[in-house]
């Protein structure tokens, strides 16, 4: 069985280009999120080796079924990224516990979901790679963003653990801050080299995974020249 | 009608020696906590200054109806300390997702929904602090100890977000850290000045209160002498 | 003999409000500038307990007499603050390489040797306060700012090194990051408490001196009410 | 005239084989260094395509005339790696000014002549790279640290300022936080790959080198995997 790579959270952008990164490395590659349809779609447009899995990143048991499945039926993840993200803002005076709630439930605990069922295996084998989508919001609380940064801050704790726990067990945790907007995002406009190329952030991605275990980094930030931080 | 204070995640330590404090300084103080008997015999054992509150601090409509009360029946809240935690270790591997929610939603979603029910209030008097307890792990997520810095983390977010916020509405937002062992606490031995001394962490909290607006702290620190960091 | 305080980098505001403070609280306090007549003036001003203390801070033998002269004929040190900077601004591309040198030699050399000289002798008496006045630019390198940052960071270093060699031999040594500007600077017009006054500030670096050693405060940031951060 | 690079801070290790995989990416390299002879010696066992340019980094003139030369006879400088560092340790109550102050001219002031003269070049090219190494040091100040960690600490700031000011006319800069032994370093023991392969770390930094321009990493910690942190 050829090793695969699974990715939470897919969606045109990131997700996909890193996904037709992973399949141009000859891995097959799961893609987890819960729309079918438009898995199934994105799994007919890219290549064959591209196996949708349609599961809520916040059910802990739809997502071991998940990777059981994608371990037992195509190949041992050795790759694996977590991207999803709820985006939310607003004023604390009004803004609905429940919308909090929910933020953080996509954000914070899907990834500790995702990354607990993946960590699973990968320990069996003492190797493979995880890797977490921050953004600048992971490292400060602006105004009416906490519901964006709060989540973004939890993951972010999260990936420092798993790294300091899984590391001496082989598998590299890592987590990157992306700082700007993702070209062709539904926010954005083109903008040149202005916004970030999600086919150059894929390139980032792969290449921490390809990091020889010597020189793991465990966190990086990402931008466009031209933003300002 | 004198001003009052409020406390949530009351219980022997530092919750009651902020309150003890707060009784000092001639305020009236509302302690909010699950447990009616604890609080009732806090409330006994302390003065007629101290109003027990019980409410679950993860149920907003419970902490929106507790500081209603306080505000109608003993006087306008100035000063608001949210200090309630769970305290989790444990392994990536197999730490329970169930768990994982409950420390997340009793330290940084309570701390959220406590954040907001004061701030609704205070910011119709452009005047009152709000602290939250943070921890080292709030700064840091170590192996095993995801659990408790995944949702102090989140809380640190919450705080920073709430202190740019409402900073320029007259409400002072702080976050302390709390670096080492509360004396007294169940984890601890006593150990003389070895261990933090929950009556000068009290100062610590009421001297922020205090501070007038031009020069007002956002976060700071606070270990014993003696501690490794 | 009375303990004292010695301040270096004294000049109105910040330095003359703590030196003030200093005073009421009936300690002697010693002021070490580069001008003599300034600090005559600024002694016959206030106080018969303030002594001026001649001495470039960037020259270690003449700080180690100051030291040792403020030791010998007034008490004991027992409160040190170092409040000395040169603000500097301006591009890479033609940023003044002795510029750069003279920026740190004042704000970051000058704060290693007076923290020396202090510690060398609060240790043998185990106790003893050291501060140090940071900025913002302590913690962020923003754009032609490096003339300033740099040896802002450099201190904030050196302040943390020392607290931790230095705490558990008994002294206290913490770092205050100025976030604002401060009244009555020359920088500023006066803007009602929009902006830092220096009393309060004064206030804050006393307050740390007092706080007992279970508690002890290593950083904390302070800034006006209405400041963006 | 081909692009060339150039890296201060040579000598066995990390300086060269950043070399190697230059002179392999077909580049030109300038090594600068103090010791005529170690240059020649590298210059002459790595290939022609190896430039010693023999010249103090504390001497901004002749680094000036160092990068003036590269550019003039190779080629214009497109890479530039500063990885120049004293590594001093001791306690605050006996270090010696004269050794922090060699420290920071170093580490810090010699990243500052350094940068600012490969800055100027590059300006007018709108295109180029500038590496800076840093260590956990740069990011913390450990008890009897302070002679490393400050001038770590000074670079940083250096580094932060000019990404800022530089990236948005087309230059990166990049600080690397080495966290871990590099192997052969002579404080160490091999360890397999316990210890940072110099080899992995070269490749590291040529591909911060090749990030395109719309994603852009300013910091990324580098460190083995079964590195404590």
């Amino acid at each position: 069985m050829k090793p695969s790579a699974i990715i939470a959270g897919f969606g045109p952008g990131l997700g996909q280009e890193i996904a037709l990164k992973v399949v141009e490395r000859e891995l097959n590659v799961g893609l987890l999120a819960r729309s079918a349809d438009k898995l199934e779609s994105a799994a007919r447009a890219s290549s064959s080796n591209v196996i949708p899995l349609p599961a809520d990143v916040t059910n802990p048991d739809a997502v071991e079924a998940a990777v059981n499945h994608l371990e037992e039926t195509v190949g041992p993840i050795k790759f694996a990224v977590f991207n999803a993200s709820a985006f939310l803002k607003g004023s604390i005076l009004d803004f609905s516990p429940a919308e909090f709630e929910r933020a953080w439930r996509i954000s914070a605990y899907g990834g500790f979901v995702f990354g607990q069922a993946v960590a699973k295996r990968m320990v069996t084998r003492e190797s493979g790679t995880i890797l977490f989508s921050g953004a600048t919001a992971s490292l400060r609380g602006n105004a009416q963003s906490f519901g964006f940064s709060s989540p973004k801050f939890a993951l972010r704790s999260v990936a420092q653990s798993m790294a300091r726990e899984l590391g001496p067990r082989g598998i590299h945790v890592a987590h990157v801050i992306l700082d700007g907007v993702i070209k062709g995002h539904k926010h954005s406009d083109p903008g040149g080299d202005a916004h970030m190329d999600p086919k150059d952030l894929a390139e980032i991605y792969l290449r921490l995974h390809e990091q020889p275990r010597s020189t793991w980094t465990q966190e990086l930030d990402v931008r466009p020249w031209c933003e300002k931080f």
